[in-house]
């Protein structure tokens, strides 16, 4: 196999681009790295394309099977063509799995209005695997999904848990006259650890907010369940992808 | 009043220097910046020193009774001093109010051991005030208490919630022979939506551990309370500053 050396060369160019959200949206294509998040990735059922290794590795067997092309580089055109500063040994592309609709046996799911901050868009993601949400909806506005900062606070569970591109304005009315619960914060809501139940034969859609601006009107007049996260302290609020754990687990429990 | 134009003036490169950990600890003072951050600050009643303003405001009258020696200053003098890249219009000086022991009355409180990220240091802090706790616990291995990407995080909490430092070692086995709960999230815990009642007349200290090696063996064996949020899904964990938000509003609901 040969080694590639330049960075120039199409593939590290190809591979370094999908760093510009519309690049891939325009490929279909986002950016995986390390060996551990590739395996995971792959594990996952998405589908990979071109693949760089600074090192031989097991794993670019496993990506030849798959159907990925895997090319040996040097370590400077790894590092043109990865994300982070000092990146592990390999990066991989792969076809990103984006939704536009709901699973249609999906129970508990949270919706992203808004949200802005790539670590708390990824945390929200690996939070909504750990409390066995079905999918993370992300309406307008949102951090880029497949963004290398969201991915790596996500952990891997942007591989595992759907994200779902919606409008929330013209889709949420939808599941809510089914019978959804539409649940959101805010202030004049009812206290979490007093609220009154919420039926778990039908969906639940848990809305998250942006991070100054909370849940946009529109969403919140769709809302049938409002709560409140107590603030027993000094704090007016909480982080956003802390709000979100202790609401997931909190009405999953 | 004299404007400061140079970015040598002793009084920038003093305030400047507040970036580093060691001069920190040396003078004893942080840097809180911008005038919502420093009006909390003085509500909290912390102690001013050299304050920075680029425009005339009324708050330079309120530090000037509090003590603080106040200066008007270029955008170039205040952006020299200031930690972020784009400051607001004003930056001062505080004492840091670290304390070494826990305040007499304090029943919940959360010890961080060596939690290294900055943002997760802040957001835990943020969320101790918003559940009610009466102290956080600064362990050694933590990020800076009075690093200026900690208390942006903490949002004013730090000023609120006293950040108490101590060897976890040693100290916490004087709380738990005085019969404090010591709760650790370890994964043969009992499912923490499934625990024995915890005695709520003891102190109860829940100790949030490292990123990435979680909480140390020498706190774990000091333990008498050992919990496990569910893993529902495929994360293998959560986000520290998540974890312990679910926990710390779990625990006293």
């Amino acid at each position: 196999m040969e080694k590639i050396t330049s960075t120039q060369n199409p593939v590290i160019r190809s591979l370094k681009a999908l760093k510009d959200a519309k690049e891939r949206a325009k490929t279909g294509l986002f950016l995986v790295e390390g060996e551990v998040m590739i395996r995971e990735a792959l594990k996952c059922g998405l589908m990979p394309r071109d693949a760089l290794f600074e090192n031989e590795s097991p794993l670019m067997n496993a990506l030849t099977k798959a159907g990925a092309n895997v090319h040996l580089c040097s370590r400077g055109a790894l590092e043109a063509a990865a994300d982070t500063k000092t990146p592990q040994g390999s990066v991989c592309a792969f076809t990103m799995p984006r939704k536009t609709a709901l699973p249609d046996n999906a129970m508990k799911i949270v919706a992203l209005d808004a949200v802005q901050d790539p670590g708390n868009v990824g945390t929200i993601w690996r939070t909504a695997d750990a409390a066995g949400f079905d999918a993370v909806i992300f309406g307008e506005g949102c951090a880029d999904a497949y963004s290398p900062k969201v991915q790596r606070a996500a952990m891997g569970s942007g591989f595992r848990v759907p994200a779902v591109h919606m409008n929330l304005k013209e889709t949420l009315p939808l599941y809510t006259l089914n019978g959804a619960s539409l649940i959101v914060s805010a202030l004049d809501g009812s206290d979490l650890y007093a609220r009154a139940p919420i039926p778990n034969d039908k969906p639940m859609i848990l809305v998250i907010g942006n991070e100054a601006k909370g849940i946009s009107k529109e969403v919140q007049s769709l809302s049938n369940v409002r709560l409140k996260i107590p603030m027993r302290g000094g704090a007016e609020s909480l982080n956003a992808a802390v709000a979100a754990g202790i609401l997931m687990y909190e009405l999953t429990k």
